[in-house]
């Protein structure tokens, strides 16, 4: 597998199109020089190449098994996760208080992007504890931190979410499982969670479980979720372990793909877990972390995106075939030439939305601004279900540019698209994020969106005059969805609902265009010829999408399940 | 699995769409009366929901595979494959001087659709026979008609397709096999071929190999090939079967999906094979082969995506979750709404350009008219690249709509998924099927596509005081894509080549609207209200693939593979 992570492309990236400098310009940030950026992006990238790239295939044909009850990860998985451990990137963000680094999100983000694509199954083991760590710096009391904090980010012990449950899916609320006092500041949990990812290894002394469940006294729906800390192995005080929990795996799934990453039911019978934020508080507490681990799955979908490009374009550039001239591989045929151009600048846009959606995470926590906090927001289901829609689309189109080849699973492109297809269904499905997007994050009535909008056609009317053909479409192309959002805002929520979907990659698309333009600006030609692409071919897509917008809710509420049956 | 075989569909598209009364009003398919019509599609309906879709998963999860050089297929395909043949369905359009139904190919192509639905690995199997049976009526001599087609038709021997080599992929015209005289009217056949669907099973006497191969005196390229009938074991003048022949089954691949159809690499060794078609002629024989067999595989995507969409929506209206009005399951809420009716839109406008495709198939057949022949040769390559981009767009859908169950390999849906993952890739890829279109089916200057749209214009303009709303989009997307021909038929071939593959999907989207739109003019107000979403909201999409046509090589060939690398 040809894997080389884009360090120097996360450098045009920071420095050119981003505005890096403005994160660490702050306080908060000021330690992330340009040296320890250029240090940190060069040592992830050379694990990647070296030590977890050579672990993808393994993950898929030797996957994690359930042995009397202990999962046995695939070969090499344990070599490769403390490898990341040691270099310190699971905490590279956490506080330095307890270990960790105490970086930008950005740089985390770019170092997630780059590990996706080298292994993604393993990959989303440190996203977890990333996750679990954000969730207890935020919400645990300083017992609980003190305790788990330090073993989580050096990676001795490791964490995972546990939401679902089998009847209540993506509605949380509608969990059944229970805590109850123990009297001692401790409390029994009881209950099944489902997909519960890499809820087990054999590589970690511990592992910690993030469970929901409902107090005795707490109300239906999400209002009466608490959150918990129910660790495999009860640590004593000190941190040495102690007994073993009454929790279990009781099941590992047969997955589409992602095999190296061992998904379980879980059983908790009356296992004892510790209260994380406040009582009847766990919704919020676990929106915190599942916002910047919906960054981290759209950042899993354009990593891998990234890796089958790469892959394709190794194939496409070695494959002899046909009359074509050059090189008289297929990579000279207009057709091929056109889907390896439209990975590419699709890669370039979704990057570019996740990368700017750390940025206004960072400058958030730096400058508790609420403008930076809203944006934040609004990009946050864009990075997820675009990121992952991209990583879907981009191995799909990996497998095509192999042919045959692209069919059989040795070829490794499959592979990719098999793996990267959950990660448009887990940490919610990219139809919830669209419908966040057009529900939630429009209760400002749009104003977070118009802002973003503003400087999109700010900078697009500055390039008029330097870049015509791609500053007026990207401007044309806002401005459409501008009008398109003032009259969302005022739709009811079933008729935005009905839209969300086209809406969202709507809004991807133009902010594609923006950073392509941008990139042309202050790139070489390189970026010009590839923004010409997206601009030309790709952007337009938002004429199609707002359409369906427009439409509502009532063509397809006119729809019976009749009809559908029929 | 619940599946079932949707004859209604295809009555009303028969009687309503696609005026399948012009082909029983020739003398060729006079026979096939209205009864008769009814009576085959009510059978094979009841062989799909019967017989056929309980084997579905079985090929998953029991691939066949090889041992000791035999092929042995997944539990009870022996029997599946028994009644497919039993029923006559092999034969259906084969001549019935060697038993067969004679039947119009527009019959056969609803039944494909519906068998593919039900068990797509395995009816790879008869499609593979049929397009045997039509290369050898075509082209063979009377001594290998009387000793093949009998078999072939009855199911006894089954038959392949092998002219794939490692080296030529695509590019046919490189092949290496070489056919040698033995001086007795036979050839010594020797080569690799690869990707060999249904090279060998375990329920048929014998398996009759079409091989490509060049004599002695072939020049290069395509035009010093032969065809060759290499039959697994040599059968004596009566029939009776006598020694095996030098080939054999080197391996079989690991394949993405349709586990239980086996993919081979053969070997042939000096094999004994029988010249079909002249010397040198065996691209033609190939090609008229390969022309049905292309609508075939389109058929496999629809029939997938139909099994697809039924499966998301029984799962769709079984699933409560959230606070959705009506039954309370997830199919109230709008997004969920709007992913079922965009499947079933899909399906309906993929499936009547298919069944058009072989309606002209059977005029021409009839008549011997130029014009039904170009109509069907227009048709071909988008009835395959169409249908089979719907069936992996409808099986992506349909894992969506299943949510994380989706990606849960026992639910069914991730099938669905994989095995129709190759139908966009074999019998010429896509990408191949969109340069047939743009090139060797525009050497007529346009003039079918343009007869085509003619009619397309004279149907809307005929609707447009019924039906305005409908009409006149198909009015104006058809008008706009005649443009982009007129425009399309005066460029260089590279420059047609880079818009490929958006204008066959750009033609797929008019003939789609058109399609719906006459079903909205001649169903009940259910077919309305799904035209309606096929025609506000996906028919638009041919704006943007328009433009991308537009575009020419140019933008794309300028990117460098420097560009490409970086």
């Amino acid at each position: 597998m040809p894997y080389a992570a884009p360090a120097s492309e996360f450098r045009f990236l920071l420095d050119h199109v981003v505005n890096f400098d403005q994160v660490t310009g702050t306080d908060t940030f000021g330690d992330a020089t340009p040296d320890m950026r250029d240090a940190i992006l060069t040592e992830a990238a050379k694990l990647c190449d070296e030590v977890l790239a050579p672990l993808q295939r393994n993950g898929d044909e030797h996957p994690a098994r359930l042995e009397n009850g202990i999962v046995r990860t695939s070969p090499g998985f344990a070599e490769g996760f403390k490898a990341i451990a040691d270099g310190g990137w699971i905490g590279m963000s956490a506080d330095p208080v307890y270990g960790g680094m105490g970086l930008p999100f950005t740089l985390t983000t770019a170092v997630n992007d780059m590990m996706s694509g080298a292994c993604l199954s393993l990959q989303l083991n440190p996203l977890m504890c990333q996750g679990q760590i954000e969730a207890l710096e935020h919400h645990a009391s300083d017992a609980i931190k003190d305790l788990y904090l330090p073993k989580l980010i050096s990676g001795q012990w490791c964490g995972t979410m546990n939401l679902t449950e089998p009847q209540a899916g993506s509605d949380v609320g509608a969990l059944r499982s229970k805590a109850t006092p123990n009297g001692d500041g401790s409390y029994a949990i009881t209950g099944q969670k489902i997909y519960i990812s890499w809820a087990d290894n054999d590589f970690t002394e511990n592992v910690c479980h993030l469970v929901l469940a409902r107090l005795p006294d707490g109300v239906e729906g999400t209002k009466g979720i608490s959150l918990f800390m129910v660790p495999k192995i009860i640590p004593n005080e000190d941190g040495t372990l102690g007994e073993r929990n009454s929790l279990r795996v009781v099941s590992l799934e047969h997955k589409m793909g992602l095999h190296g990453s061992p998904t379980a039911v879980m059983e908790y019978d009356g296992a004892r877990g510790w209260l994380v934020g406040p009582e009847h508080g766990g919704m919020a507490a676990m929106f915190t972390m599942m916002n910047n681990a919906r960054v981290g799955v759209g950042t899993q979908g354009i990593g891998t995106a990234e890796a089958a490009y790469q892959h394709a374009l190794a194939y496409a550039m070695e494959r002899k075939q046909g009359r074509a001239g050059g090189s008289g591989t297929i990579v000279e045929h207009a057709d091929v030439r056109r889907m390896l151009a439209t990975m590419k600048a699709e890669v370039f846009a979704a990057r570019s939305i996740a990368i700017s959606n750390a940025i206004a995470i960072d400058m958030s926590t730096a400058t508790g601004d609420a403008a930076w906090k809203a944006r934040a927001a609004l990009l946050t289901p864009i990075s997820k279900a675009f990121g992952t829609d991209v990583g879907v689309e981009t191995a799909a189109t990996g497998i095509q540019v192999h042919g045959g080849m692209g069919f059989i699973e040795e070829t490794g492109a499959a592979q990719f698209a098999r793996d990267v297809r959950v990660t448009t269904i887990y940490e919610g499905t990219n139809g919830i994020q669209a419908m966040d997007l057009v529900a939630r994050k429009m209760m400002d009535n749009g104003e977070a969106a118009f802002a973003l909008m503003d400087e999109i056609e700010a900078a697009a009317e500055a390039a008029k005059e330097k870049c015509p053909d791609l500053a007026e479409p990207v401007w044309h192309a806002c401005e459409t969805l501008r009008e398109a959002t003032e009259w969302l805002v005022a739709q009811e929520l079933t008729d935005r609902f009905a839209g969300a979907v086209p809406y969202l990659r709507a809004f991807a698309r133009v902010l594609g265009g923006y950073y392509h333009l941008l990139a042309a600006l202050h790139g070489d030609d390189s970026r010009e010829r590839l923004a010409t692409v997206y601009i030309k071919r790709m952007l337009p897509e938002y004429t199609t999408l707002l359409a369906q917008v427009r439409e509502g809710a009532s063509d397809l509420m006119a729809i019976s399940t009749d009809d559908l049956v029929a």
